[in-house]
């Protein structure tokens, strides 16, 4: 941590803070500069406070020099994590897909998805049995009986399945029937969920909230990570901007970024990340060729009938010629779909 | 909702949509513009969904006329409604200020800043036992420790307690203290906290999610007075932009615009709007001449010790100083503090 | 475009609406819906000002239906255009890439950068004489110098140049030395250099501006197009949203967006859109596979001596690497490069 | 400038870095913490290029110290400047308000909102003669026409006029007829612009883009006082944000913060700001308890027939109230209006 002195410090001001890091047990380092006086913080920073130093006279601001994050960064783990769900490898050579209905709406409709979505390739099934909604009016899910429906459908095509958890409450539960427990957008920062979650042993799916900064998601990796569930996958999902014409902007510079930053897999959502079912598949041919390992897709068989999501998912139809394209993205990767 | 049809769209395509519409059992209203041919849905917006009709062929795009939300407009109910929190009005002539620490720390800590914000003209203490925190390493809080010191200071002091609560299964719990239960900005929109509260009978803190617009919040709103709690106040608390020089962006326009489109009461915390101290004070005044209804401050005895946001609260003397500036704001808006 | 009247509107606030538009020389059309009357407005939408209505008492909302756009419209030109730059055909099959530095420094620096580029198959020579720079204490380009190193590079390698203009009293002098004009993200909305612009008979690189709404940015393409200069090539370099490790954001979904709305060829700069020299090559792929036409790079023979934007130029090393990668992914899209 | 060294750097990645600070002519102060090792680069930081270290082998990331401007920052001048505006002093006790209609359009609605403004307690004109806007199909501005018109209101009321200069070659025929010029939001960084205007001897309304932060605001305002012009007053005028509400979203935070890094003034533009007549009063309250040292406030005296910006005129009545509220504020505040 770097502390920085306003210009009118004086020497009591500078042995103050000294006083003060050497009080807490630290080291402090001093450098004067031409117009700043500058005190570098000697310890572990994660455990400094930076209003134990911004708040003393004269400073003028601290900087941290280490990333908040340290299990899930690539320091701590060069190597590439490989997450296992159900027997698919995530964030190994083949690219995995996921696909499914927004919502698990009745038994009909989820077979219809899960035996298309397999037959054109896809490795696991996506499907929401606990739903988030905005509007207290809206369809809020099946609840339980969706996640029985979930189990059938992979009694009966093999797929693994994918479905969120919304509260710490109903981990137990969900984790029963889930192969991968997705943390949804807006729970990226419900630090119950992420405890309860990280004393698990089954894979995470955590989907970056819409106004996260990569500091913001990788912390909350940590939390999983830090409690003892090294089984985390990161989903990038669109983030919120001033732009109107997207429902959300596909933030895909995250996914580069990340792979420099930690040793965690991490997919694509461009159902979320567009909200229009027309920019589907472009943006995830993109993602693929960004370096994502996988994507997730909102498939129905017929969108204009779904209770949510309609407008971004794709038909069968639709969906299988995205995993004829992606495939060929992928490989021109070197990849597999 | 009005249905805008593609340029190129024939006869066939638009008796296909109008079908549609009479299908659902809702009544189509057709119009040849010049260049565009507008179709519109007369029935209850709420339960259509946009989708039915956006994936049809040739539909250019789909435009809700009404506001989302019902129960929370101007429209439902034009008089300002006015929650009582321990006896304190909000909503009314008299601006209501919540003060207190970040976090319940000690019993030390917390009776002297209730003394001292009592003695400054606070009307009720704010404290958060349960605290969502980004970092897994960070000071989780007290829990029920902290809620049983909150219910000490009551009893000392007379200020009513507000205090988040985090989870449902914490809504029982946490109302035993709370005499205003704070909805967190982050889990504005979780969907089975907002339900459990609305069916409890205590006033309910609604903060604005850091990326939420408008409509978003007064929906979050519009779920808790949909179960039956209709005693709800609005809370702005900074939003998420490209400005980096405060925390977040403090938005006060969200003051007049809640005021035009709703009855509920809304106030302003400064000090998560804007994350320093040295911008509550002016902002603190600023919000009073938007037309909030009260404000919430942080303040902590000792704010370089402070086990959170330390950088973001005021000592009780620079509260004393703030309480009396706005107290001049709001005599000169007509209203007393 | 659509009048939606308060739930309180009388007949007669109706009917002030109703005179109002026939007033004007337009039809009215009048739709009773179950809790709003909404009034439709036929005739030329982009000659009525939305305040001629939205002022009118009673009226809660006025709604635009068509897009403000119309010569950059898809509905105006169904086919694709292709703009022809100095014999490279931009918008067709063949993807283009435009290198080089980023300011013109030097005679030496250039040639170095232009034959290394062309010797890796670059398609134009990029570089900039005029610069826009946010410090007065910053190098500000070598002016008309500058363009004629360029013209020279031009003679030695056989590319065409692209250059920056950067206000309408300039455009002559540089359209003397540049092949494509290009007009910076910080004039997109300069309109007296658009006017300028759409009168000269060279072809316009138009950046988006990094707060542009897609409706801006071909707004901004409209007045060229209108002015009669019909030579406009799109670029997307990223927006500004909160997010912090990159120093924009490349908002790759306006790649799709802008082939769905418009007949314009659009290219991607991931140099300014992550300012990230190591997020270069991964975008670049990503923005092929989502369909650009082009790209956009800088190059610098020593990024780290570079005056401007060293950060975000590759080295010619780097840059022939990813040549190699976004011709394998350009053939996988059925694309050359 | 500080500069952090990756954990896995070597002692001759390190002096590498030491010996290139040395070669600059700079000195180099090392710190070894716990995880990273930290140089510290003493010398004039204006003058040091951020990439000539950031390219370097093993360099994580590279800090600045100070602020990039210094004749806009308290630390170069602590007392408030006052600018003088025709005998207007802005900056000082008073508050200033400059009123008037977006576009000048005609001799008869400019007398007609002059001397209405005048009447009310306005203390400059304001109008354009010049306009950008969006739309190639919009009204344009007056021009010259525009101009002369405006002197001969200023002739008639007595009041100085502001108004808009586009582009450096208009520089001298605006300060022929100008008061006061305005660089518009757009032009915040036109650096041709802002060079030309840092030779003239008229006082400057700098206005803020849209997106800029602070630092570019400031370094915008640092372009017009180091060629010379100190006379400069800032203009808060809404960011573009995700919130819809409103056209675009005040940020009165900017109005305290520029109190503590600047002795410029500063005032606000509550019709830009929120695009809503509605909000404008309100706002213009809140901008004066922020402690903001003026207002320019969009008047029409038809606002339903204004060429521009109807939504976010007031009407001359309005403006009169208007201004009797934020009078009560200002004395509140301790000052006058």
């Amino acid at each position: 941590m770097i502390i920085v002195m306003q210009s009118q410090a004086s020497d009591a001001d500078i042995e103050h803070v000294i006083s003060r890091i050497e009080e807490l047990g630290l080291k402090a380092h001093l450098s004067k500069g031409t117009e700043r006086t500058v005190i570098g913080v000697i310890g572990d920073e994660r455990l400094i406070k930076k209003d134990q130093f911004s708040l003393l006279p004269r400073v003028e601001n601290v900087i941290p020099i280490l990333k908040p994050y340290k299990l899930a960064s690539r320091d701590f783990k060069a190597a590439d994590s490989v997450v296992d769900v159900a027997g698919v490898k995530i964030g190994g050579k083949r690219i995995a897909v996921m696909a499914g209905p927004c919502s698990v709406e009745s038994e009909r409709q989820l077979m219809a998805t899960a035996h298309a979505v397999k037959a054109s390739g896809a490795s696991l099934l996506r499907g929401g049995a606990y739903k988030p909604r905005t509007s207290p009016y809206a369809f809020q899910g099946l609840g339980e009986d969706g996640l029985k429906l979930l189990a059938k459908a992979r009694e009966e095509t093999g797929l693994g399945i994918v479905t969120e958890v919304m509260e710490s409450a109903e981990v137990d539960l969900v984790a029963e029937y889930a192969d991968l427990l997705q943390v949804g957008a807006r729970n990226m920062q419900n630090s119950k969920l992420l405890r309860t979650l990280s004393l698990i042993r089954k894979p995470i799916l955590l989907k970056r909230n819409f106004s996260a900064t990569l500091n913001e998601f990788l912390m909350s990796a940590e939390y999983i990570l830090f409690g003892g569930n090294d089984q985390v996958i990161l989903c990038e999902r669109g983030i919120r901007t001033f732009v109107e014409y997207t429902r959300n902007t596909l933030d895909l510079n995250v996914v580069p970024a990340v792979k420099q930053l930690s040793h965690l897999p991490i997919i694509v959502d461009p159902s979320h990340g567009t909200g229009r079912h027309d920019l589907i598949l472009p943006m995830s041919r993109a993602a693929i060729a960004a370096g994502a390992d996988g994507l997730i897709i909102e498939v129905h068989p017929e969108p204009a009938e779904a209770l949510s999501d309609g407008d971004q998912s794709l038909t069968p139809k639709a969906f299988d010629r995205l995993m004829k394209e992606a495939g060929t993205i992928a490989r021109a990767m070197g990849r597999e779909l």
